[in-house]
């Protein structure tokens, strides 16, 4: 936590992106502890004249300023879930895999950034560049949620990028997430002489029995079909192993489709638990797929065409917030993050280098 | 903890029963920390030239031997739950109530114990008294249970008395009791794409279901009627907010009549939870109510008729393990137990001294 100059880490960006995306895994940066690899980034980006770098935290900002008709955001964040025992990182070339943490989430995605900032100085849309510190944690800690409230103009764009893995395919928008309580009570008695009280687990059967009854709607947006869900996350109740409990507790997340909002996501909610004491825990919006921006329809149409939804809730949404439209566009299986044997494909972090380079120099502007 | 002598509490078992049992709660005896009333109690009994005195750990047994038909055991517990704010003793003359903590469970009982012990010198039936330690706690610690396995001898008797609070009223027999874990399982998967997983906590809908269309049974047993229970008792499951449980395991507590035996009440709860995995964790035999023994019938004419079957399960089913009828027959209002404001009606240890005293005195042998 010293704020005193260290050994820095120095990146190279001249060389390939699958090496750079080993030396950027090579710098430990699980959150809280990013100083390190931001301090390396600032110093890189920082040697590229075409470029304005900025530092919020352990946030870095890169912008050209060509005074383009478009400004795109290209972000990822820098840190990683706790060491477990995967690093360094580790090449298997036969297979074409970079193992080790991170390396799907999402530092291939960062090497992606890092190598088109080096790169291309003359994009044909302007970009802002972030590489960001605190996403893997409570989002108090997000530094992009932090520079939408110190810097809100550093975000403003047409469209953004968010390289989060996805496979390196296009995930548009994001599914809502909100989260309540549905609560039973009845009255305590001893369970030997249980006709003198109120069993509450007993009541919340029906709550389990409208949760087996629902169907999930599976709305059509911009091409692309959502999928809701509504389950039970945690459960529980008790008091002794002689005595009817007279509370139980049925925590349920609501994933909803983009359109709706957070407040008829609650509303769906409430009519579906009627006659139940609901309490709203957490929320979260969703983010449409905005497929119909300019920037956006250049960049799917750069990337190849195949576009797929967006089930969990990601940081687009916080662009979505900003009214920026924004999708996902990263290497690396999402069912990978977080596992201790997370790796990404060589391919996809080559194929979205090439897709994106391409958007920024060959697409013409909107 | 120390075993060299303290300076020992004196009771003075000539004094009336409301006194006795006022100085028997003023001697703190929370389980395991019983050895200062079990010394006085000791002492007490020890200087009555007609019993025999015995001591197992905090357990003090004294008997006559005066070579009659029938033995009968009269028991009480000496420890109490925790102290709450409720020392020492309190009579509220007017209300006629004696209030603090052991005044219901179960002081006032075991006053009448050592009163009838002093004064009752050549009973009609030979009394074996047993005051002991360790009832409030896990059944490791129950005197009683000591007693049972190292001097099985001393517990032989026709008829069992266990002065627990019954409101001055027999209650004969005694529930069983035993305790399930019936599991769900399913598959873990993202909440934002629930389709991919199995929800365990809704698979346990069903096993609310079933206990929501339970009906107890209420048979009638030597005129006595009991009533079931099947109740969950704790319920819980989840991993993470935005992950689909895997397991779920709701506690069930099956309270039965004691025409089942311990072996067809867990068959009742295997067939009634079918199909789901069932674990038993916990269980205890109920007693059959024992009331066409000579002894028991002598016992509930002397007490007046009125007898209840008795819900709970206490240590009668001790007695009847070790092939003794026994019933609960003792002052205070069972519902009070356990209570911060727990108190003795004077009027109920009256009752109950007078009528054991008639019992051991005027009733003939059978």
């Amino acid at each position: 936590m010293s704020s005193t100059p260290s050994l820095a880490s120095s990146l190279d960006l001249t060389t390939d992106v699958v090496s750079l995306t080993a030396a950027l895994v090579d710098i430990e940066s699980v959150s809280l502890a990013e100083q390190s690899i931001a301090d390396a980034v600032e110093a890189a980006l920082g040697a590229l004249p075409h470029l304005q770098v900025l530092r919020r935290g352990n946030t870095v900002v890169a912008r050209t300023e060509l005074g383009r008709g478009e400004r795109v955001v290209v972000a990822g964040h820098l840190d990683t879930v706790p060491v477990n025992d995967n690093l360094p990182s580790r090449l298997d070339a036969d297979a074409g895999l970079l193992h080790g943490l991170g390396t799907c989430d999402m530092k291939g995605g960062d090497a992606v950034i890092l190598r088109l900032a080096a790169t291309v100085p003359e994009p044909v849309r302007d970009v802002t560049y972030v590489l960001y510190e605190g996403e893997e944690i409570d989002a108090e800690y997000n530094g992009l949620q932090h520079l939408s409230q110190s810097d809100p103009h550093l975000l403003e764009a047409d469209f953004a990028i968010l390289m989060e893995p996805s496979n390196a395919v296009v995930e548009a928008g994001c599914q809502g997430t909100l989260r309540v309580e549905v609560r039973t009570t009845g009255e305590r008695a001893h369970s030997a002489r249980s006709w003198r009280g109120v069993n509450a687990i007993h009541g919340a059967g029906e709550v389990l029995a409208r949760l087996n009854a629902y169907e999930a709607r599976r709305p059509v947006i911009d091409g692309l079909e959502y999928h809701e869900g509504l389950n039970a996350v945690f459960i529980r109740g008790g008091v002794a192993g002689n005595v009817l409990p007279d509370e139980c507790v049925v925590e349920v997340n609501f994933r909803f489709a983009p359109d709706r909002s957070e407040a008829e996501a609650e509303q769906f909610v409430r009519e579906f638990f009627e006659g139940f004491d609901v309490r709203l825990t957490d929320t979260a919006p969703g983010a449409l797929p905005g497929l119909d921006r300019p920037a956006a329809k250049a960049f799917v149409e750069a990337v190849g065409g195949t576009v797929n939804p967006k089930f969990g809730w990601t940081d687009v949404a916080r662009f979505t917030a900003l009214g920026v439209p924004a999708v996902n566009f990263g290497p690396g299986d999402p069912m990978l993050a977080h596992k201790q044997e997370e790796f990404v494909p060589v391919a996809q972090v080559e194929h979205c280098e090439r897709t994106l380079r391409a958007w920024l120099t060959e697409g013409g502007e909107a």
